[in-house]
């Protein structure tokens, strides 16, 4: 048997080795267009931010090392320039020689993964603007950084790359801002969500310039100017571009493969092609999206290179092994902060017209009383009726990664909220409290959804009558820092035997510092005969956060 | 309606809690015996140690907070001396005025908890030997230490209240003992796992005891002795006592209400006891195992917490809600490791009759070119057939905590290793690898389920014929720093050239650092005709830990 693989890192590396650890005898041969294999893109951001300081950690394996311990037939520099399914032979042009020659399989696998994209303005190609994507990338970020000396960058993009650099050319010293379109980073969070990622970053000395895209470059007498849609311009020495990725799919259009609706590769649940000798995987292919059921693109090592194994499978075995899809489980360090989301957020679910609940909770990453506990935020999105988990996003200090893991396999079993207050979690005062956040953020929901409790969200706060009332439960201590404007304070403890204070006749909102005490003080009411309380769902931290 | 409950902690508070918000009109009165009720019985180690500073932070609630908040009448200091069932009555013994009373009830809730086991031994009473389980046993040890300045202390138990106090009493400068009946400690792993533990703490001059039981006390000129069954002796300053707990039972037995077979308290699935009218939970009762379907004790606070819940709902809604079992997820942090343990271990399925397979892997607790990477073992059992996860353990020094999640939740929904392959994790450096180490102990069990890999574990080694091959695949370095005696070394990247060195006929264990490049060889040997071949489990790893 013959198999060849296109693309060297996380999918196509990861297919070599299954398939030569299934297949002794086969003939395996690796194309890779860059000079480097099997290397750590996610680890190239924090390379160049000196947080890993050797570059040959960057390399898992070597081209040299894979051979010696896969018998793998690997060329570098060299890229296929064509596909022809029906002779089952592949162009490969050899980019140092500029030969090219031909070579047939049994089986071919695509993982050319997906490149940056570069949107058509004017002065793109100025050399002070860089993408991240592979080594050589990083090289010349690197040397432009240590030649240079720049002192000012902007990136351009609020995704995680996007986000991760600014981290990084930030702990070089370098004064970092970041320009995004969207009127929030990280999108695969809700706008309320981010909001703690602005504010953490504005701490971190980071400007943001959100609602805002690049017009174009200009070259500048000390550098570059970034032109902003608003016609703001900023100054910089640097630029990084990180507005989103496309998957690399010239070669496969070429040789006729169907490609999806998203620009993806269209494969099947074996990771097959339209050509059945054709296997794709990776950034480059479309897959499942697990909670809405369309199509997506989840660009992410994870599963490239749980797809890869499944491809090796396939080839060898014949197709047994499915991928079912994904759920674009993702997390991201922002300075000291952690951001993970797994499921579909509020922008996905209205796009898709699938209806769902949302509910704040703020807990601590651990027990109150053990030293060292951090705010932890999460916020769950869930269908009304069945309370099936549809989304969750967390973000705080300590155990984010933690709790984006439990919650996500309950999304991923298609588990409901319920399922989260029944999660048996490990608990001693250093990793957790008796009722984990998670179970907390089910028993939350279970309140809603079995009438128990009902909420206000925080945009409900802005456009509520001039009659309702918002009665504010914390302690007067709390409430003096700072509070929703218009609301009284009646402190829970007291709520009881202040119950004259309040008409039975009008809108209450009821609020505290995250919902805890709000939700008391709302079973206080209803059953004192208040038919019109609502809770704010996650509280004055919540509002507050997401209001500035 | 009226409530009474009998306990003021874990179980108890919990129910009042959500007994009051689910009922603002109900009589609720709460009986604690002790001083207190809600505090953190899992925090108090950490008090004694200094971690936790404050004596205050060790209560969640106070009585008289409660009170305010929830309008409970708490009676603390009162002893509930008798259940009568037939009058729905309880006898109440104020340990203050000495005086008894009776309260009748429409329903009971017993949450008595359970008390840590005091053997029958000579000197037993003496007044260095201190068991914890409350606030007040934590004043005597404090106090105790601060008095008397003991230099020495030994725990008899190894469980974790056993290790966690002497992590503590470590931390305070106490030179600290471990003396255990059993062969390791921490019960709920198997020894292999158990190991790490014994490793790291002789590492932190904490002397282990192993496989000697206490046969009595003797008060000698500076302390106390403790006479071991062995006959040694070791004298002491102080002496902490955690051989585990029992069920407080003897209110529920003299009632007349069901036990079990383990002595706890026999409750349905709605937690209600033989009597439809008491409800119990907590350290008191049976519940069942998910795994092996048999009744066990699980003294633990998120279950504690969890049933309170079930509790107040089930009296209020009446029986809906069912507490499914436990499968005694636990953690503990023992000096700088972290230990943790989901379903059932070795022992458990032995005990049980139910066969199993097992496999360790050791990986990184992130990826390892992003700097931090500690080593993390993970232990897994699961079905021969199906490939049901039955149980896992994991020890390491970060995302230990995390990796028993995602372990916990598949044991939990009946999962299969192939689940574990399948986790769609949170993929960024400084968190994961692009492969978690839950996933690749899927693999890994997966390779041993379809026949890609035969294993050998580490006991088998010792029981090898004298003609059988043990074949070192490191690299000579690695090799040079230690080896398994016999062992010959081909380092996996020269096998395909060296096989001719390896005779076809013979017993060939392969074996590396912990598995990996095991397996790697074992496939090239198998596909080269070798039909006697097994991989070591956990490699060099697993093997010299365990043998020490
Ligand atoms: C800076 C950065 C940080 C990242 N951080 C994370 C993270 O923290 N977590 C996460 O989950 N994911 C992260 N990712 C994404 C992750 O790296 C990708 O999802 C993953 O590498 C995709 O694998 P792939 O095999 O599809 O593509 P790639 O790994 O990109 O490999 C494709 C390879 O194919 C080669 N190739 C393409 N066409 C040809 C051709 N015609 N002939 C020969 N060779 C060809 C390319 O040169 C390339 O080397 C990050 C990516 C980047 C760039
Ligand atoms: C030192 C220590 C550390 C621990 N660490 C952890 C940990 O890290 N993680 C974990 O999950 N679990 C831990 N636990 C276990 C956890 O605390 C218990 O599982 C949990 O408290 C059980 O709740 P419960 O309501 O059943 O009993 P308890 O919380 O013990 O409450 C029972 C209460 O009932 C009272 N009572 C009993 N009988 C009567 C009566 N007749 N009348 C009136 N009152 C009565 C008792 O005085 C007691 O206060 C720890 C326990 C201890 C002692
Ligand atoms: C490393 C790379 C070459 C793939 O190699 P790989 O051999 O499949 O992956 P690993 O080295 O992690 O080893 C995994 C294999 O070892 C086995 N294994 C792991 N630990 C083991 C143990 N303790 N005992 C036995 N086997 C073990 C696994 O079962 C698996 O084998 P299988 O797939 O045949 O079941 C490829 O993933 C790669 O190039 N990665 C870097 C690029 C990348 O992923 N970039 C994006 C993220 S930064
Ligand atoms: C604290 C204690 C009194 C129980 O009180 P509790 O009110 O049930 O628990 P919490 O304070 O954690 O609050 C949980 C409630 O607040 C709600 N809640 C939590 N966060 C919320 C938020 N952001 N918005 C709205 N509601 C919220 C939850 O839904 C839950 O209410 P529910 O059970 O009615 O659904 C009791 O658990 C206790 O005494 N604990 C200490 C003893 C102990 O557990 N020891 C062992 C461990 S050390």
């Amino acid at each position: 048997m013959k198999y060849l693989i296109i693309g060297g890192v996380a999918g196509g590396a990861t297919v070599a080795a299954r398939l030569r650890r299934m297949d002794e005898q086969a003939e395996i041969i690796l194309f890779e267009r860059g000079a480097y294999v099997s290397y750590a893109n996610c680890g190239l951001p924090y390379y160049i931010g000196d947080t890993i300081t050797q570059r040959d950690n960057l390399f898992v394996q070597t081209a040299q090392g894979f051979t010696a311990r896969f018998n793998i037939d690997i060329r570098t520099k060299q890229e296929v320039v064509a596909i022809q399914p029906q002779g089952k032979t592949v162009l490969v042009k050899n980019l140092v020689t500029n030969e090219t020659y031909s070579e047939v399989y049994d089986k071919l696998v695509l993982s050319p993964g997906a490149e940056p994209i570069r949107p058509r303005v004017d002065g793109i190609s100025g050399n002070r603007i860089f993408t991240l994507r592979n080594v050589p990338d990083t090289d010349t970020i690197k040397g432009y950084i240590n030649t240079i000396k720049p002192k000012r960058a902007l990136v351009i993009g609020g995704g995680f790359i996007g986000l991760e650099m600014a981290e990084n050319l930030h702990e070089l010293g370098i004064e970092v801002g970041v320009i995004e379109m969207a009127n929030q980073v990280m999108a695969p969070l809700d706008y309320s969500m981010a909001a703690i990622v602005h504010h953490h970053m504005v701490e971190n000395n980071v400007s943001l310039y959100l609602g805002d895209g690049v017009a174009s470059f200009k070259e500048t007498e000390n550098g570059v100017a970034v032109v902003l849609a608003s016609g703001k311009e900023l100054e910089t020495d640097m630029v990084i571009l990180s507005i989103g990725v496309r998957p690399e799919t010239l070669l496969a259009k070429e040789a006729g493969l169907a490609l999806g609706k998203l620009g993806g590769i269209e494969v099947n649940e074996y990771m097959q092609t339209s050509d059945p000798d054709i296997y794709a995987l990776g950034d480059a292919v479309e897959v499942t999206h697990l909670v809405t059921g369309s199509k997506a693109l989840i660009p992410l090592a994870g599963p490239a290179n749980k797809q890869g194994r499944i491809v090796a499978d396939n080839i060898v075995y014949g197709n047994k092994k499915v991928y079912e899809g994904s759920i674009g489980t993702s997390i991201a360090k922002i300075f000291h902060l952690t951001v993970a989301a797994a499921g579909a957020n509020s922008k996905l679910l209205a796009k898709e017209g699938i209806p769902y609940h949302e509910s704040f909770t703020h807990s601590g990453s651990h027990a109150g009383y053990y030293p060292g506990a951090l705010s932890l935020s999460i916020k769950i999105l869930f269908a009304p009726k069945t309370g099936k988990l549809l989304g969750a996003q967390v973000v705080g200090f300590d155990g984010v990664d933690k709790r984006i893991e439990m919650l996500a396999q309950v999304i991923r079993n298609n588990g409901t909220v319920y399922d989260l207050m029944e999660l048996e979690h490990a608990y001693a005062p250093p990793y957790s409290s008796a009722k984990d956040p998670v179970n907390m953020a089910g028993f939350v929901a279970e309140n809603i959804l079995t009438g128990k409790v009902k909420t206000a969200q925080w945009r409900d706060i802005e456009g509520l009558s001039k009659e309702a009332l918002i009665v504010d439960v914390r302690t007067r201590e709390e409430f003096a820092l700072g509070s929703i404007p218009g609301s009284v304070n009646i402190p829970v403890d007291e709520l009881r035997s202040r119950l004259p204070e309040l008409p039975l006749d009008k809108d209450i909102v009821v609020t505290c510092a995250v919902g805890l005490r709000g939700y008391v003080a709302y079973r206080i009411l209803v059953q004192n005969g208040y038919e019109r309380v609502r809770n704010l769902s996650g509280g004055y931290k919540t509002w507050s956060l997401a209001r500035i």
